[in-house]
């Protein structure tokens, strides 16, 4: 009996290795990702092609962190049969890891169009929204890894929340650049690329929140993918 | 021993119309969805904002789906604990489930276009490229569904091709819209409406693409997702 027992305990420590160190990869990814999406923000302002070229080039060790993470999933799953909350735990993480990858290609992008505007030259326009807004979703996807390493709903509710503001922040960039637009037509090719890196950033924002949802499903088993903002405080607060 | 025998097959018949729902489930989720993108370029095409408003209601929907197929995943992962290939099945299931939801919402942002260039006036300028992009992206959605209903890899590996003259229709479609604006910036407002809305199905390409790539790695167990696509083929062909 004692044999056995500590037999499982055995097995069972190792099990928790392995899900430690799956979690660990996937809060490495994700520093990755929130470093990858920082240099190409800096490199789109300050016009550095050295660094978006290096953005670009980067995004093949995201791209191989998805496939390794996704392995590791997989092999968790076919060897524990993890049930319950260890189950979910596997699945968010498989989850996650698409939503890393796509912020990873969203880096890319915003890397590919600072490239293109370094080429380009002239000025650019909407230097306080890309940064504000830049700042804005590194800051909710930092909270969202975080919230995940320490299963914090509060601080999940919160990216999600945050989401909203960044919408809003992202309607009124663009409007003010359609009219810059319009005002001086000349303008059109640099204020589109600086459109499509806004874009990119308000998608990186949406990612940071299906991170933080994955927090919230894992800890109070709740799926709140579709759920309101304003209804999201209190169907959080019920499950508690 | 028979009945333990008898007990078995029940169990493995039990599982496999387990498994067989939940691909059902998708499948009925990806006809939704390939529905909605329809409906969507319809009615940007007709200006026609009834259509597009149920395209947007719809989503609802497909977000329901997308819920109900993860708790199915779930469950068969925890109560069967099924090895190898099933697994795999399940954990495709529940990243293809992923794509198709954000091809809703791609469905749902088109809708929203509708509308606004309904409400706008104005003439459109890209209904060419519009239908024709559509009509592709939408092809390959069809064909990345059946791909994964057979297990079809030849299929697959047409549809992650096929995604490459996508990117470039897309690429042409969007220098001539610039060159538009340019030479009549009382253009800007609508045409950016259509460059979001083509902006949105080359997504629809690469979430069609995301699919077909599962189908490969669920049949030849090899992850593709970040192979070129003039490799992808020795790749595959190797594989046999």
């Amino acid at each position: 009996m004692i044999h056995q027992d500590s037999y499982k305990q055995h097995i069972s420590a190792q099990f928790n290795a392995e899900l430690e160190s799956v979690k660990n990869h996937l809060l490495e990814m994700g520093g990755l990702v929130e470093q990858q999406i920082g240099k190409a923000v800096e490199a789109l302002l300050h016009r550095d092609s050295g660094v978006a070229e290096e953005v670009v080039a980067g995004d093949e060790r995201v791209n191989d962190m998805e496939i390794s993470i996704d392995e590791e999933c997989f092999r968790i799953l076919a060897r524990r049969q993890p049930a319950a909350s260890d189950l979910r735990l596997v699945l968010a993480i498989s989850k996650v890891t698409t939503d890393l990858e796509r912020i990873g290609d969203e880096a890319s992008k915003i890397g590919r169009q600072a490239i293109k505007a370094t080429e380009e030259g002239g000025s650019s326009t909407s230097f306080v929204e890309i940064r504000h807004i830049g700042a804005h979703v590194s800051d909710m996807l930092r909270r969202a890894l975080d919230a995940f390493a320490r299963l914090d709903v509060d601080m999940a509710v919160e990216v999600v929340i945050a989401d909203r503001s960044v919408d809003s922040e992202y309607a009124t960039a663009m409007r003010s650049l359609v009219t810059f637009m319009m005002e001086d037509p000349r303008t059109i090719g640099p204020v589109l690329g600086q459109m499509w890196a806004l874009r990119s950033l308000e998608r990186v924002g949406d990612h940071a929140s299906n991170i933080a949802e994955h927090v919230i499903y894992l800890v109070r088993g709740l799926d709140v993918r579709h759920v309101e903002p304003d209804q999201l405080m209190a169907q959080v607060e019920e499950s508690e």
